[in-house]
């Protein structure tokens, strides 16, 4: 059927609802940013407060989430192409990452964002699955990993 | 022919040229943006002026339109895999909230913004059909819209 | 084979490599930005230095990559699809003008990030790939450039 993606696996549709569900972790950042406004009365359109550590904590928190969701929404459709299950895996890590992160920071002790380090491990495992996509393009590892092995849907 | 999207339908391309139809709002954007740090005098590399809200309210009208570009460049492309001519109406609609946004920001009050708040449909109607894309993709609805209801290219 | 981009032509691997190589000049800028953090005594979640324009020279060289990001993949991955080597060639070219834009953005004199301005050769070479690869989705250039020129492969 045209318009479909039918030269992707199914499991493609794993990778669509994870970036789907960016959408919703970006929407939560932002309300909570919304609501530290009014209660550090932080008007618009200024972006930082001059005396509220805390709010720049809750802003920070949204904007870091924003500055690498280029790279993590690319990284996700990519690299799933190839690798739709382990893809959508790294990507629920990272936003599962990124709620740590937020929750960390917004405790306002910039140094409890690391509570969501583990972020790194979805950015990375991404990282790699993009590698190994454009090379397989290239034809390296076209039959890695082999079918015997049982990994191919992964 | 190989290197061009055989598998999706050709009104793809809409939803290709929305895409590149959002550089020029982001140009149109910075432009502004420029022209007011001349207006403002503020000077590389400040961001935003210590005591000038009305250059404030410009750099905020560019920075939330690049803050939302991510989640909106990929929404539409890949919902309008499988609905191409909704996906770029919706795409359309947003672009045109974003002027609609600025126009109201330039104004030096910042609640004007809300001129644009139809925004929303576009990015809202994209989402939907980012988690119908996903859905198909996983094998539900592949049968909806039904041919026989003429809504198959939509 | 499912799950592999087989309507690409296998020169989307380079496409894909250059775009995962983004990740990396990234990883660059973020790592000057906390050195910078460091030298110039700029605690989180501070985001400029008040006092230090040498600081926001270091942190706008970062930002500005990162608002241009979006539309940068984008264009990548789409108009690659149709034109992958010249694609890979505009991208490294915006990379390489990224790198040396930080640089001289990083002499602390913010008129010297020109000297990567070079990298709107590769920007505006994207958004050409990428409108002609709309226009050839919706059925124009079809057969250009054709076959016989020895173009196909671009």
């Amino acid at each position: 059927m045209p318009g479909t993606l039918s030269t992707l696996s199914d499991d493609y549709g794993y990778v669509i609802l994870v970036g789907a569900g960016s959408f919703f972790v970006n929407m939560w950042l932002s309300r909570n940013v919304i609501k530290a406004r009014k209660e550090f009365k932080v008007e618009y359109p200024a972006m930082y407060s001059d005396d509220s550590n805390e709010f720049n904590c809750v802003q920070r928190a949204h904007q870091n989430f924003l500055e690498m969701y280029p790279v993590f929404l690319s990284q996700l459709f990519i690299g799933g192409t190839n690798f739709p299950r382990l893809a959508s895996g790294f990507g629920i890590i990272y936003l599962a990452g990124r709620v740590a992160y937020a929750k960390g920071y917004y405790t306002g002790e910039p140094k409890n964002r690391f509570r969501g380090r583990f972020m790194a491990i979805g950015l990375l495992g991404l990282l790699g699955l993009n590698i190994a996509t454009g090379l397989r393009q290239l034809g390296f590892f076209a039959t890695f990993p082999a079918r015997e092995w049982g990994f191919r849907n992964c």
